[in-house]
């Protein structure tokens, strides 16, 4: 973001929008989520431009989301690994994912998420964590939290 | 994105970044799930230019998430409206506004989504539709979705 306002600063969305407001940063982490771990299976897989791909990586690995692990010595090759942050930052994935599901193909999405061992596939839907009901916008306001809650 | 290989295509995340792969459209849209509606206000609220509001917001309708409704005549004016994509789209929001919420302030953040009556606090959480169990990455996996599933 070129500007940023008080108001914007202050909401999670417009902070979690500075670590996707990228086409190619959502992707990247879509690929490390499900195993591809080293630049060059990255980079193949994605298509992306190296120095474009190297930049991004360092971003996330700044921001905290991916963390570089030494996985060869001669030469020296690193792996990225999801930090806990990073593996939060899945169910973002998760939910445009469900988006993506439901509103983005003419038929049915070709690929589905599924649980590993069973096969059974999973839908992601995101609820209110106390009541585990599905967010209803027409409910919901934003408020200043309280310093003491 | 300027490439698109033949995997990206097929994936749900892919899809999904085409309309938030660019930091204030979901800026945009998280102002007008909360009730902002004219290019006025939005445009103040956001600082953006006025003719990267005019492209995104034609964008959004092009791509199905707002509409245009007529609210003056003279002149004529608009007011833009989720459509029931846009509000599913919420749910994309939703999920970064947990995200910026647990990762991305050093202290508390200073806003909450609430109940609108109540006033509880509502915390967003992603999900398995079917068991209501928050998603564990390494349990899952992508596959192909089946033609008779």
């Amino acid at each position: 973001m070129s500007r940023r306002r008080p108001d914007l600063a202050l909401c999670p969305i417009a902070r979690a929008t500075r670590l996707v407001g990228d086409a190619w940063t959502p992707l990247l982490l879509r690929n490390v989520c499900f195993g591809q771990r080293r630049f060059d299976e990255l980079q193949r897989a994605l298509g992306v431009p190296r120095a474009s791909l190297t930049r991004r990586l360092a971003r996330l690995v700044e921001d905290g989301l991916l963390e570089r692990r030494l996985y060869q010595d001669r030469p020296p090759r690193h792996e990225y690994h999801l930090t806990e942050k990073g593996r939060a930052f899945f169910d973002v994935l998760a939910a445009m994912w469900r988006f993506g599901e439901d509103w983005l193909f003419e038929e049915r999405a070709p690929v589905t998420l599924a649980d590993r061992r069973s096969g059974r596939p999973v839908r992601p839907i995101v609820v209110d964590e106390a009541t585990r009901a599905p967010l209803e916008l027409g409910e919901l306001r934003v408020r200043r939290a309280r310093a003491d809650a």
